[in-house]
């Protein structure tokens, strides 16, 4: 049995590109005592993974190695275990990477036990919900009649910050780009309003949006819109730094804003990673998971077919230009 | 008897100038029941002074009236009393006000009932002495081993947050203006080093000082120095805001550092300002005096001598040409 991965074999530079990959083939691999083989089904892009592919030795996590196969979260199913936990035919969620098959000796994979599609699994349990939920909950610390902001509000983690906020009572308003994803947040998902950064006006849209300051934000794009939100916060607002996308791919990243307001305001900002929380992966399914049995949390799932469409599909997060969670089909 | 005092009659723009100031002579007002009168001997002059002198509503406490006592905190005597907490005779500190005496309803007057001198009273247990506990116990949470760079080191907040993390085993490491603070912080109070910001090479010197990075930024400056710390962030650090002075006067203060260092190393940055804090001063005490019994910090006061001296002196705050804790004697 062939299994087949999609390596890295060069670091990027300005941008994403289809000569940092290369796809390998080789023999699926045998299944020592205690491991699993998981046959992945779904992978998931997200916006994380370009840090993932850089030579930052100072990030979160280490870098991938040149010649590893791609890092990757996603969802599929043991199809050979000689681990005590798990049986075949279980539903999987973990680090698979970008490959077919994928050895584990059980370590940091989560069953899936509740009974939603695939799509949903990734748009809302893995990555995504687990970020907006330990970003939300224990970096923001909401409370009800509060009022939120939260950038790259269409995106996968941001959509789902800003529906958990809705329904914890808070007044949401989401920044993202284009029109349409502004209706969406507003007519689907229920946000009180919605800007797009690309318009004009946005200190004004902004102050109309949110009359009564804000308390959160909730930053996962950077860009010129931070510096006019970060004017708003109110007293002991919290702001959670959760992604800068728009600073990624950037040679010389913009300054951020001036720490006079802390002190007037004393606000907290935070930055975090979920690697820091993968032991409370449990707990915070736990927080989740009602909202998402409750009906509360709709999604978008913009799924491309076959593994070799992840090369051409991540650069899609950096433009904007996905309309939902984005996933790879296998 | 007559009361000399000094009313705030026009808003600072570019500078602190005797214009903004007015001398009034009233009777010394009765004391009603409830009430003591307090004969002020001490006044100290802190940065923080410069904020409630302005207009910005904004900010943490209410600016101080066009027409009212300029705000201070000071040290002094009851001479009269009708509230059954004081006698005649206590040594309390407060917020008096520029002014010779003070009627008081004893809401925020604390008793001093150690045996210090007024200058060590006001150098260490008063706002200096609550900031810097709050700030680097309660926001920073030092544990021995980790480096810790203060700005402003020389100053009267940041020289006690230099000895008590040093108290508590860290490494620490000041930023001054001048040669002579800086050999006072490494000679007299056993700062393992301190940078002259006004010197060349601030980020060799910063790295050859922390050779493990910084875990603990207090900042009571800004100035460019400011990026050069965040760049030696290490993971988890923590980052005190407590002042700005470099930029409190500027009409358009410098930009802050972009926040993708905020999610590599997952920091948080956090203001605060003591009025938020007043109702735990027995417990900061609680904490500060013991060091302060044990012998563990020094200080250096810096006295100037009658009321009207404060409207001259307050301004030596913001050229760094006051040579210890700035007070005036009355």
């Amino acid at each position: 049995m062939e299994n087949t991965a999609i390596h890295l074999i060069a670091r990027p530079t300005t941008g994403i590109t289809p000569d940092l990959f290369e796809l390998r083939h080789s023999p699926v691999p045998e299944v020592a005592d205690g491991q699993l083989l998981v046959r992945q089904t779904y992978m998931s892009l997200d916006p994380a993974m370009l840090g993932w592919m850089s030579a930052d030795r100072e990030s979160y996590i280490p870098p991938v190695e040149l010649g590893e196969v791609m890092r990757s979260s996603g969802y599929g199913e043991v199809v050979e275990s000689r681990h005590p936990d798990f049986a075949v035919g279980d539903k999987v969620m973990g680090m698979f990477g970008w490959q077919e098959y994928a050895l584990s000796n059980g370590q940091g994979i989560n069953k899936v036990t509740v009974d939603l599609p695939p799509e949903a699994v990734l748009s809302i349990l893995a990555l995504p919900g687990l970020t907006a939920t330990q970003g939300l909950f224990n970096v923001g610390k909401p409370k009800a009649g509060e009022t939120l902001v939260v950038t790259g509000a269409a995106g996968s983690v941001g959509s789902l910050v800003g529906q958990l906020a809705k329904a914890e009572g808070l007044r949401v308003v989401g920044v993202a780009g284009g029109e349409e994803k502004c209706r969406w947040l507003v007519d689907e998902l229920g946000f009180d309003g919605a800007i797009d950064y690309k318009s004009d006006g946005l200190a004004e849209q902004l102050a109309a949006l949110t009359p009564d300051g804000v308390d959160i934000f909730f930053e996962n794009t950077g860009g010129p819109i931070q510096q006019l939100i970060f004017d708003r916060m109110n007293t002991h607002g919290r702001i959670v730094v959760c992604g800068m996308i728009a600073d990624y791919l950037s040679a010389n990243p913009a300054p951020g804003p001036n720490w006079i307001r802390m002190i007037k305001k004393r606000l907290t900002i935070q930055g975090f990673a979920m690697p820091d929380h993968f032991g409370q992966v449990p707990q915070l399914l736990g927080k989740l998971a009602p909202y998402v049995m409750a009906g509360k949390i709709k999604y978008r799932a913009h799924v491309l077919d076959g593994l070799e469409s992840a090369i051409t599909g991540l650069p899609l997060l950096f433009t904007g230009k996905n309309t939902g969670k984005l996933m790879v089909k296998l």
